[in-house]
């Protein structure tokens, strides 16, 4: 086969030279030959600055969202091209599928939450507005910006369609190009996907670039506003990290690194328990999905000391099931490793972990295949060890990158936390349990030490996505060994890409930098906001209404309506003695009430409903022989794409006689983007 | 006098050998001698993580906003003694003032936050709880927990109270121990500061140590669940982010490095205009606060190019007042600058921009001073330079870490955002303008590149703490050139020193880690809630109440009586034409008016008000005859530091016949800790 081409620069280019091959992981047959020989490296990231970056920006957060799901649906009816290629790696179908259609599955859920989560423009406000001043002339906010350089992602072999995917989404969504850069030996697997991706015709020049072959000089050429995000091992995280144009610029480097994760079995889980199950499943799913090369997998394996034997058999009863052997035929359970460099490495530090565990089930040696070659395809057994000393040092340092555990028991809940720190930083753990008293104890415990934890029971044991699956809303990443980063985590990715910044500003500028109404900012009454559509409604228009006496009558019947007969509405003699109120009050809900009542604008319009209220705070009672007015002003617009509606926030303070607020809040409505004609 | 001793370990620890002498920067006088000979670096690592951290951990985030609040008002009292050593670093009054009283505000504003804004206990929830699965028994959320490590915190010279104390808070709030390396020529200062942090018997053993002298082996010590900040210069920085123990265990790194910021005059703030007077002044005092040795300080002045002229000359009519000379005399406007050798840097520094630029204002070999020898003190004039062209290097390349601006002109906004961006990477940058679409287009522009901004106008110019004051709310920190990090932010800086974990979980499991009641986590109904103390009150503790039907005729009265005539509450004809809605519904507020008579418990208790309400949603829209049930759930309990009540947030469900929900919110309530008795 020939040499894989870079997407770089807008063009395919083949590398000069020879390359090197990539062999298929079943049969040993050259797959591809890699090269990056003659490929200008400094050209790529230059355009991902000059020509994908500045198209990004030109996009609303929603437009991105928008080809992100765009391109989950392309990628999905070509999804049949990847799971034939996946079978070369050496993983199976449902392998296929865990990495395809996982990887899928992270751009419709970033299509999802940019539309839902994100802001209509392209500027992302972080938290609230912080008065600087007593005045109120003084504002402090954090806005977030896409950085102006590339996101450079460095991928491991594993997940050749997931790993990438990983890392464009929450990049796109930002607003920032992505180059990625995959693992030679899984490579023409990425080659495929970027194929499909630029062949969609969906992303903007630059958006994305491939690089097959090394790195080379590639991180030499990054510059301040540039991101690194690598996967795979510890000691080339490492290297990358100290790069000397990484640290000198300060580029954000962000690694996930193997690490020796681990599952706690809780005590109250003994054989013919729901949870006794659970854990010895997932064990086996874990060791044996990709053939265990996951870098969330379960290496250590937790489980009371009592429990030891009955766990070992457990598994060993189940992995004796585990047909292992040619990818392609459904038969097979577990396929092949990604090489046999990759079986040569399992083989060494099996050996480094029989120093202090010994073999309960497999041989790290020979294995039986179906369908294959087990001399020229990198198969294992899978091997489940068990180490009875659990303070001994390798089976928390070793990591054997390959369906391979070991068992270890422990005796109580603070030596249990101890040894899954000797980890030294983990991306997943989990325990099952039952107890939520244990799950507590021992989540807490390890948590500094984790990117995930999972919590499996009986309750969630249906539902659960397993111990081993990052999700693209929660946090993916680790501390220490695990390489320090964070990467999914919902929103959270799309700001790994933006730079936050404090705006500190008078109402009228913040109001203008961040497109929201804040206190203070102009405000412009003319005709009532509510007969604006969307199209017509600026923030700042607003109506000024009241004001209307709430008198003893009106407490007394709101009490008697809606049968909130709270004291302090209907008693004076119990009101008087209430510490907040020393006397009668009227109800927060007939306040809310009449100022509706006040601000409405009932005549068929624009605004179609009130469907919410947030941020609600009571802040001075209300006395009957008080008298309300409500300032109601638009504060955000949010037009809904795909609909002929949108959501506006209008900020909303109810004052009295005195000026004072009795209670602010956002009011949330949704209004026509036209008038009704 | 005698070396500066450490405080590792508990104790007060002199160090061996003879030291080195740190000079007053006025008189050239010694201050103090300075080693850390024979001081164990690894022992005072081992014991904030063994003694220090623990101790912390012990305490809930309001008991150490409480030590904070008392220790500031230590520090309050001892001020004087903090201001009489801050002459002997070249700082005038005003210049203790902004590091000492800055400092101490920093501790008061974490207090304040870390009651307001942290929660009860001491595990922090992080975002929202997603549901994972459709059947809502798996769910997912972010908690965050304190590193198991020490902060270490390396500082600068310009600030010896105020950078110490902007690291300590955070750390401190989060649970983390500091160590405290302060940079020789001030460290007396700092070790004023320890003494009396120290000396206030109000931290937990090991929770600040501090370490005078040099570095040393101290960073080969750390391990994965340490942090390493640093305030200094970019070569240290990159020195020190590359260190191989902070590489090979991902160590935490923060970096605040010296950069080039810049101050950037409107067009139409011409002389005359109130933001020319105010641009003027900040640039003088940005120049002359601290000698100019101010990270945030303004280096680069951008201004439009018909404006250069005046600009230079308002200026340096400002400077010219400024009087220089012994910072304890009063009649002086700016001090020395750290030591002799930082005059020497500066002059360096002077020479390389003199390449292109020239002297519109002072001499950078002499200055008249007052009250002072001008040869033994680190005396020099403030100096403003003019660069015409602004596309050569220098300005955008070359600190001089003093008194020094360089002012260049400009002719188009996108101009000055591309000659802002050519600093790499700024802390701080400022627009004075009063053009509130100039002020959005030049934050927007330069916000990838900034940490915070300012926007000055005539507005907020009275309550602005100008240009170069980091707050405790917003971010202090900036990308590339500054360092790439995030200090302060409020809550943020806390969460810099956390875990961030991911927990998967069944509602109960995820109940009890969180200590928040979570959908389809347990109930219990019993005595209404609303009887229960504090002390009694249980999350999970609910009542069910209903049915209520809601009438026609109960929909036209909420209409009549509150006003809120909105067609689709009252004309049955033009609610028919509702996409939405489709005929006649009920008011919103009615539905949380009528829940709110079902669930309360109307007789003199526990709970004293409903003090405010938030994310409700109408889910479902009511329509006469349909029968509303409300469930109310305790969700979380917040008792009140020093006050005998606190704060109790409730999960409402309000659901129609079909056990839809109609509308979902939170309702906040003040409960008693103590039954009435």
């Amino acid at each position: 086969m020939a040499l894989l081409p870079s997407y770089v620069a807008g063009e395919w280019r083949t590398p000069s030279g020879e390359g090197v091959p990539v062999r298929d992981a079943v049969t040993g047959d050259e797959v591809a030959r890699i090269s990056a020989d003659g490929i200008d490296r400094a050209a790529a990231l230059d355009y991902g600055r000059t020509v994908g970056g500045p198209a990004l920006r030109e996009l609303t957060f929603h437009q991105r969202a928008a080809l992100l799901k765009a391109l989950a649906s392309h990628l999905r009816e070509h999804r049949d091209e990847l799971y034939a290629l996946s079978a070369k790696t050496g993983a199976t179908l449902g392998d296929a599928k865990f990495d395809v259609d996982g990887g899928i599955g992270v751009l419709f859920a970033y299509a999802s939450k940019g539309r839902r989560e994100l802001p209509a423009g392209n500027v992302y406000v972080d938290g609230g507005v912080e008065q600087l001043g007593k005045g109120g002339t003084f504002l402090g906010t954090h806005i977030a910006t896409p950085l102006r350089g590339v996101a450079v992602q460095i991928n491991a072999f594993n997940f050749p369609v997931w790993g990438p995917l990983e890392k464009f989404a929450p990049a796109f969504l930002a607003g920032v190009p992505s180059l990625v850069k995959p693992a030679s030996q899984t490579a023409y697997l990425t080659h495929k996907l970027v194929e499909l991706m630029a062949g969609s015709g969906l992303l903007p020049d630059g958006a994305i670039q491939l690089l097959c072959g090394g790195a080379g000089d590639l991180l030499d050429h990054v510059t301040p506003q540039d991101l690194v995000s690598f996967t795979g091992s510890a000691a080339t995280a490492a290297r990358l990290r100290a790069h000397p144009a990484v640290v000198r610029h300060s580029v954000r480097f962000n690694a996930e690194a193997d690490s020796l994760n681990c599952s706690i079995l809780g005590p109250a889980a003994t054989p013919g328990t729901a949870e006794f199950d659970l854990y010895v499943k997932q064990l086996v799913t874990e060791m044996t999905v990709k053939a265990g090369q996951k870098c969330t997998a379960i290496r250590r394996a937790f489980v009371p000391a009592e429990l030891m034997d009955d766990v070992a058999q457990a598994v060993s009863e189940r992995l004796a099931k585990v047909t292992v052997g040619n990818p392609a035929n459904p038969d097979v359970r577990m396929g092949a490793l990604a090489s046999l460099e990759q079986r040569e490495e399992v083989r060494r530090s099996l050996k480094a972990l029989l120093a202090t565990g010994r073999v309960v089930f497999g041989d790290p040696e020979r294995v039986d295949v179906v369908d294959a070659d087990a001399q020229r395809g990198a198969f294992v057994s899978p091997v489940l060890l068990r180490a009875d000393d659990p303070a001994r040092a390798e089976p928390h340092e070793v990591e054997a990158f390959g369906p391979v555990s070991t068992l270890m028991p422990y005796t109580s809940v603070e030596q249990v936390v101890e040894l899954a720190a000797r980890g030294q930083g983990s991306l997943a753990g989990s325990v099952v349990t039952g107890d939520a008293d244990f799950a507590r104890d021992v989540v807490l415990g390890v948590a500094p030490w984790h990117g995930r934890l999972l919590v499996l029971d009986a309750d969630d044991a249906k539902e659960s996505t397993g111990h081993g699956s990052p999700l693209p809303g929660l946090l993916h990443g680790g501390p220490g060994r695990a390489g320090g980063g964070e990467e999914l985590g919902g929103i959270r990715g799309v700001l790994h890409h933006m730079q936050r910044t404090a705006v500190q500003a008078s109402p009228k500028a913040l109001a203008a930098v961040t497109d929201r109404w804040v206190p203070g900012a102009p405000r412009s009454e003319g005709e009532h906001p509510f007969r604006k559509s969307l199209a017509e409604l600026r923030i700042g228009d607003s109506v000024v209404a009241g004001p209307r006496t709430v008198t003893d009558e009106d407490v007394a019947h709101f009490a008697e309506f809606t049968g909130d007969t709270f004291y302090a509405h209907t008693d004076p003699g119990a009101a008087a003695a209430n510490p907040l109120f020393g006397g009668i009050v009227a109800h927060g809900y007939l306040v809310v009430s009449f100022a509706a009542g006040l601000f409405v604008s009932p005549e068929p319009g624009p605004v179609l409903a009130n469907y919410g209220l947030e941020n609600l705070r009571f802040l001075t009672p209300v006395k009957p022989g008080d008298a309300l007015t409500v300032t109601l002003t638009c504060k955000q617009i949010t037009p809904r794409a795909g609909a002929d509606y949108g959501e506006v926030r209008w900020d909303t303070d109810v004052t009295n006689q005195d000026g004072e607020s009795v209670a602010k809040y956002d009011v949330l409505t949704l209004v026509a983007k036209e008038r009704v004609r």
